[in-house]
């Protein structure tokens, strides 16, 4: 649940009776409002919040971080190229800090799973608290495997995601673990790469090969006007994508 | 089921026995091929065809077209916006071609509703086949009706998402509408209307105002080098959002 | 002259005999210096710096600042819309820091003009003492108007370039300064400053009406690759152009 | 004299006794206009025309092409990084269709030179061609010449400027021509290149070494509002620049 006090101050955790430790507020007992509809209104330490049924960008914004996480946009465009929806079965690598995973895990929902892989332990421990703490624990495998030598070992996919940083040696494995018609995406941040995943997906016979990136421009309406904001995040990554036919 | 030949060369149709027309080729039978798995090759006119499950851009690409419709890049954008996930209920208007249902009807799957407003028969009698076409017709409710005199008549909506061209007169209506912690969200070409919708979103005390645009940059990795590609949309439309608190 | 120490250690001063007052450095005296050639290396308070002929962008970066200046891509575009150069007679107005009107100094050169009006005489005093520090002293002639009300009083204009908050208001007046051929230019943050003025170019009769903006995107050229920077800044101005006919 | 009936009906020609050729007019006697001021009306061929004295847009417009010319966003940032203005002695390779030749010549003025250099003969003819019907044939000199090969061989330079294919070839002999405090820059329309580029200017000891990419969008002002236009040109060139110091 989101104990919302402001857009500045929320807190998103599981009501449970008892104590629990909630990061940057100690220990806390939450009893008293187990059991509250959302959009009830609750007194929690003097303040009054609003409980909320947590939408996706509350659970991303509230991630504890061990590494860069894809963007919104580009998460959010990756599903598309991926073709990923509902009852998709999906690979990802690597975990990192399990945002991507969390959004892929909230595309496929109950009917659908995804295969998270990270070679690092450390990684997919936070990728795992990250996602249980979203409450789509049952619709993922985390596996610790090093997907660049040691392939995916999942069949039957529907799509495989990668952001790592030599994609291209994973491509060939990712084409025998999907289905026909199954989508490939990749997120790098160079252009030196992007190159190398594009060629690489050329050279595997992957068809309907795309590569573009997505510029985000905020906006600011304010009493002197409308302008864009000064303020812009240049870049993020490159995204490319490719089918097996 | 996709009945694909090459990358630009592919029907889209629901397999069933006996003739039907299908566009661009007349009447058809298509018997032989009803029962055939996903993946299986098959001979059609003196060409082979591979059958595919449709993707959502498959769906997208197939659309007939009666308006100009939201791109991927924003549609997939208006999800996030507006905490569009499984089991949501959405309200849409207008309905236009149907693309945007499409994408809604697909992210809120089986668990979810979508409810598609338009003023114009016409408009809706499109919709309303893109989106039969598309397998999506149990999700979709169509009414014709004009929001923005009439209002949105279904309560306790998630989400309430608006294509149209003066969405400031339908934001009190959508207020009404949403649950607690929903979202409404908006696209429009010019910044007058941007401007507009942000000022009521503000008035009527939505929170968490967010506006913004994406551009999407193609990239071309060709023999000579990689670089951006020399055509680009300079534009589709701003995006804007709120939620209720 | 330039004394630079590194890309980031640089001043920018007109060396002459005996002491001076130099920003950041207190009182100097740099009479062993003067006569020295461009190019030559000389040792002052124990470190070693290069005289260089200053650039364009060298006087542009020791401006002191007491307003947001125009950016070099805006700057130079702004030459390009209204026709400036070498010899042309030019009216801006506000002056600012003076930051256009080194620009526009520095591109009409010696058979040019400058004449550079603002209402506030503080902004008025730090514009000439910066295009007195960058040597271009007789070319401008800086002007206590308040353009808005007063309107343009030199005839014969080739271009006027306005960077101030309603340039609507000085349009009419700027048409009638100007030869036939000659051009004018706006420089505006907002959609609603941008709109009106080119509103009012048209209803005024100018012809070749253009309105943009540029976006500047640093690349990053680094061990790990090549790609755009993550730090942008999204917005400057929007520009806007007419001509009279 | 530009000879302008409307925006998009203008000829550029010098106005002379007898008759030319004038390109799509066939054979032209325009005896009776020489000695016309500015800005009078004439009447030629049934139509009304308004001389003008032509600005640097209009001689770009009424290029000949015989290549892809750079855009005017990008030759004017050119300017700014290699630091031209009135009196700079300029080195210019290619030449391609005179262009960018064109804004260098039209920078430096009467008291510079620009030094052009193309390997092509029938490039050098029409970048002469151009360059002459501008006006600016005393202020150019071209040079049939492989810079890659030979190198440049005019020394004392205040900037090299390189729009070719292969600038790193050039980037050493370049760093001779210059004077001390000199810049080169470069355009190239791949990462690639940019990436060697900005390599070799770091390698040669080049200082203040800048990357970067211009993007410019057209707004369009109508009746419905305001927006950025839909066509757009995603893609031009990569600028690099550096400072010999």
């Amino acid at each position: 649940m989101l104990l919302r006090r402001s857009e500045r101050d929320s807190v998103l955790l599981r009501l449970r009776d008892g104590p629990q430790v909630v990061e940057g507020r100690g220990v806390v007992d939450l009893s008293a409002f187990v059991g509250q509809a959302a959009g009830a209104e609750v007194t929690w330490a003097g303040a009054r919040y609003r409980l909320l049924r947590p939408s996706l960008s509350d659970r991303v914004q509230h991630l504890r971080r061990k590494a860069q996480i894809v963007t919104p946009k580009d998460a959010q465009y990756l599903l598309y190229l991926a073709g990923i929806g509902p009852g998709s079965r999906v690979a990802e690598a690597g975990a990192g800090s399990g945002a991507l995973t969390l959004i892929l895990a909230h595309a496929v929902g109950d009917t659908g799973r995804v295969f998270s892989y990270d070679r690092r332990p450390e990684f997919l421990e936070v990728a795992r608290r990250n996602v249980t703490a979203a409450g789509f624990a049952d619709l993922v495998e985390f596996r610790e495997r090093d997907v660049a030598t040691s392939g995916i070992d999942e069949p039957e996919l529907n799509a495989v995601v990668l952001d790592l940083s030599e994609p291209w040696a994973v491509l060939e494995s990712a084409h025998s673990a999907l289905v026909l018609g199954g989508y490939v995406a990749t997120y790098t941040p160079t252009y030196n790469q992007l190159e190398r995943t594009v060629q690489r997906l050329r050279s595997l016979g992957f068809e309907e090969v795309r590569s573009l990136e997505l510029l985000e421009r905020e906006l600011h309406v304010g009493s002197g006007g409308t302008r864009p904001e000064f303020d812009m995040l240049g870049h993020t990554g490159f995204l490319a994508g490719g089918r097996k036919v």
